[in-house]
């Protein structure tokens, strides 16, 4: 696509879809690589001259002097960069206005609302995102798009929001595939383009919180790997051995400690400008006892130690993208829990939509690689994605 | 309980559950039916001389002249009013700051969500709630308590906040079943005590959003069918009539379009002091077609039509009370998927814990009686209830 037809769909679609926070008009791209190719910003990532609000009214006027280092890249490989797009609060938990493009009663997922919901909707071709529990898989399976978290550190994160270092991952949406391969390049640095692993092997991995799923998307992901052992790939079932089963509540507390850690500070000095949400979990953050942060953070180490050993037969393993479909309401932005364990190892994941109910919202699942194998994963993707549902805005 | 003892246990407690938008510290109850009961009330409620703030900061200083009618007749037999429980936003869906007594990162559910959290607590031995499209039945569920949505108009709602005048419904939480049957006949006018049917004939009704049901949850309803088995009933199965598939979304139209009817005016005055989603409900409302308005009260006549022969073989439905435990975080409510079409039609359902959970949560569901049948309804629980898993605060 072009700015010109982004432009035209955002006239015709922003006022229901409510995707962007900022939208510069005069836009325009360069040469390069990435010529031709509209970008969308997550306002927690600075842009030259537009605000970066991090979705709070206490930034509102915050603008930004220089390009975040990722969007610097993506700009230098001709990008054209239209806008920033709604966030949660902080890129945690309070929504901003942005609605599910597929179904607008419904939540867009987040914290990456917006970004998701501007390239589901064709209002452009990639996004930037972030993930720190779920933010940018859960609101990829929401919209029904492909949603990229590589290995966490990959993507260079100068001029992104810290909010819990240890976690906070920078990533991509993109609506095809090849395109996102040549945005990894750009923001990856390494641009190989690996061979398809064939028979590609595939570890079903139901996840601790496998009972927690809506039985529709328990039944979209038996089906899809169905499809792909029809197509040819080996499937397996794998097992996380037993301390994935407490990283759950691990990723929840480093989460909110290092959030104390590094956002505190904006709790304290406007606390009538910040959610009720956010509030309590800066509280519950500076609560920790710093022996059970430690213990939390070994729990982490321990899981990203067997990863080698859970991928022992499998190339990458294929999860739910998120408990179920979109929600109703546009109060919150669904649970995490599908995806707090995998941006805690610092694994990568890339999310699609793997069908669609027959009320327009999609049921979006995972697949995960080991850490380090960004480019491999992306070129198994073809694989995965001749199975996959994509739509068109 | 008593006033002490409750006031007590939100001495210890409201730090962490926020139940509570306003406590009188001097309350006292008098003589009569319900001496001793300690009832807290629903901020969309007027108790004389407390705020009814409806959950929103233009009705901080909304102070009540007189108690509404179905407070002034608990309180004539015997419940000390002890104060006002945290409602969502005008009881929609922008929650207050109540978290679940059960787990405290958790929502309680909503709109009545002070009120199920204080009674589930320990903090109020009853609480008003109201339900327009899940509001008690839902929390009910989240947090582990009994809650009682009578037919439609069984209790008087003078002095209750309209917000659809076609589904909003009065109802009670409680912990005990003899308090909220006593309770109940206060309010409902009809004191009769028949006797149980036996066999108790359950249909259980996996309702048109079945799939959209977490595992857990499907679980739960099948395990506690078979203790009822077990115990006597008599169980089949209840496929609910084609019309029933469309009830869910004539009731969310029906739902934004009365509330955009009756709320309107206070979303135009005060545009920058309501939340984006009371906002987004009330133009989607605002935007109705007429037509389909009336296409959607068809729908729900023809669906009240049915009822008799829904039930012709069930004395009561079983059904999930929530789509699974409540979810993670406290911006939104969870979905009510599994109330809507019950409040539209206007039947009365109970809801209670039926299985716990190793965090804590809860897992509640639901039976349904037809509409006038509250009393025989409440004597059948005492069957419901010697097999669900009540459990104190």
């Amino acid at each position: 696509m072009g700015v010109a037809e982004c432009l035209s769909r955002i006239h015709a679609r922003d006022g229901a879809v409510r995707a962007w926070a900022y939208v510069d008009r005069s836009a325009t791209g360069g040469e390069g690589p990435l010529a031709g190719v509209v970008l969308g910003v997550k306002d927690v990532i600075d842009v030259a001259g537009m605000p970066t609000t991090h979705g709070s009214p206490i930034y509102a006027d915050n603008i930004a002097a220089q390009d975040a280092a990722a969007v610097a890249l993506l700009r230098a490989a001709g990008a054209a960069v239209l806008g920033k797009t709604v966030t949660a609060e902080f890129a945690t938990y309070h929504p901003g206005p942005t609605v599910n493009p597929r179904k607008v009663g419904h939540t867009p997922g987040g914290s990456s609302s917006g970004s998701a919901a501007a390239v589901a909707d064709g209002q452009a071709d990639i996004a930037l995102g972030t993930q720190t529990a779920g933010s940018m898989i859960r609101p990829g399976s929401f919209c029904g798009t492909l949603a990229f978290k590589p290995t966490i550190g990959r993507y260079p994160v100068a001029g992104v929001l810290d909010t819990a270092p240890s976690l906070d991952t920078l990533g991509l949406f993109a609506r095809n595939l090849d395109v996102l391969v040549a945005a990894d390049a750009v923001l990856g640095g390494t641009a190989d383009c690996p061979a398809p692993r064939a028979p590609l092997r595939i570890g079903l991995c139901r996840m601790p919180t496998w009972d927690q799923a809506s039985a529709e998307m328990q039944d979209a992901l038996i089906d899809f790997a169905a499809q792909l052992h029809e197509g040819g790939c080996v499937l397996s079932e794998v097992t996380l051995p037993e301390p994935f089963a407490r990283l759950q509540d691990a990723q929840m507390l480093i989460h909110r400690t290092e959030a104390a850690q590094v956002l505190g500070a904006i709790r304290h000095e406007h606390p009538g400008d910040v959610s009720e949400e956010f509030r309590a979990m800066i509280d519950a953050g500076t609560a920790t006892d710093p022996a059970d942060y430690a213990a939390a953070r070994a729990v982490q180490d321990e899981c990203k130690r067997l990863l080698p050993a859970v991928f022992a037969a499998s190339d990458l393993l294929l999860a739910p993208g998120a408990p179920g479909a979109a929600p109703e309401g546009i109060g919150a932005t669904g649970d995490p829990l599908f995806q707090r364990i995998w941006t805690a190892v610092g694994a990568p994941c890339l999310g699609f939509p793997a069908a669609w109910r027959s009320d327009g919202l999609p049921l979006g699942l995972q697949v995960i690689g080991l850490p380090g194998t960004d480019r491999q994963l992306l070129a198994d993707a073809q694989t995965i994605i001749a199975h996959a549902a994509l739509k068109e805005a």
